[in-house]
């Protein structure tokens, strides 16, 4: 997959974008990611790229020359590749999740457009943006961190990307509840040990106790998640004796 | 504030935070930003930080003792502060907003560690972790970028980070609706007009499109949101005429 961030600060994805399983895809050819700074684009002698709002109100507007030729050279840059989705990080977005993380993982290429949230003039959404993307209801400076974390989930989906030990990882993890507790050496860390189950050896106790885990924690913290998980086969009886117990204890 | 950042990828904050707002922050003195390398306190000979889950499964836990040990030299280092919150960044946390953001904002200093979503062990969840937070319904690598998030988000809080114009901005912003469509100059961008209202003059007409703007806009995209909407005033006329308006249309 071509990447092309559109960005008044390219330095910021340098580091980021290389911790190991990202830098691995890139190293390894799944992943082409580049940068273009939209200041290079402005035609203003001071390469001036935003200017106050028509209409008035705070702050500036990112004008839409820049981002415009900026948008154009990205373009010609995945010559091969037609109409590649471009994607506008903003918070009147639609809210990012793993289902939208997947289907963008299918696409050949994505450009990210990232504005700042003083805003961005409307010109360059209505006719460069194919889809405005959320990562939250919470204001951030700009729409870089939001596209690596984008970058970021959909890059794991790449076939290839993960290992299959990896891979199996994330989809049992968003299988539909929340993970159960998870422990490693030493079995007594300053006093404070593992639950005996899991150095039990006893293979279908520690699968019913880490099933038993992730239902009661789904259902303390996120029971909104439960409506869409379905049962698997192999758990349907103990998953109803858990929601029995726990009605029990109300 | 003080923030300490317990990562295994350190570099991914060195350019990061400095976009613009942060670095001013940070030059300002109201924030001051570390990042620590757990990989440093690691016991082992080869600086070993993850082992074997117990019980079996796929994936590396990251062990107890590098990130008990880095933690208390973060401790150490905020002596001055009692008992700062620590956070650790997780799928299985309460959901990141706005309102979580300004709680965050009140303190004085925030721990943040980050993990692997291939797992932590609990007995650091339960024994140094005061808050589990997650920034939304995805799997990333890391906590790194999700911490980066929250930081952004809660430094723009933090009282003389953001002029008081800039302020205003996140404000009205956050008033509860999606904002209202933004243009700036050129007035005819390549044969794209902006919406003559906005260069009228008249700002009645200015200020009542742009909150019908926002209604309509937050009622397509974002009805859950105008639940917790308190309509201004000196605006409720208005809202009734919208409202009717959209009811007429159906």
């Amino acid at each position: 997959m071509k990447i092309r961030i559109l960005t008044l600060f390219p330095e910021m994805f340098d580091k980021t974008l290389g911790s190991s399983i990202l830098q691995r895809a890139i190293d390894n050819g799944y992943l082409d990611i580049q940068s273009l700074n939209i200041r290079d684009f402005s035609d203003s002698k001071h390469k001036k790229v935003d200017d106050y709002p028509y209409g008035g109100g705070p702050g500036m507007v990112m004008t839409p020359q820049p981002v415009f030729d900026c948008h154009k050279q990205a373009l010609e840059n995945l010559d091969s590749i037609e109409a590649p989705r471009t994607i506008y990080m903003s918070p009147k977005g639609k809210v990012f999740n793993q289902k939208l993380a997947q289907e963008l993982s299918k696409e050949k290429a994505l450009i990210f457009i990232c504005g700042h949230y003083e805003g961005i003039d409307q010109r360059i959404i209505d006719t460069l943006v194919t889809d405005e993307i959320s990562i939250g209801d919470y204001v951030l400076t700009g729409g870089e961190i939001p596209a690596m974390a984008v970058v970021d989930a959909v890059a794991r989906l790449i076939p290839g990307v993960l290992s299959q030990e990896e891979s199996y990882k994330d989809e049992s993890f968003y299988n539909g509840l929340l993970e159960y507790p998870q422990y490693t050496r030493p079995q007594d860390f300053r006093g404070m040990t593992v639950p005996d189950v899991l150095t039990s050896g006893n293979h279908k106790d520690i699968d019913e106790w880490r099933f038993r885990q992730s239902v009661e924690l789904t259902r303390n913290r996120r029971p909104d998640l439960l409506k869409d998980f379905v049962v698997p086969k192999d758990k349907e009886k103990l998953f109803k004796k858990i929601t029995i117990e726990e009605k029990d204890r109300k």
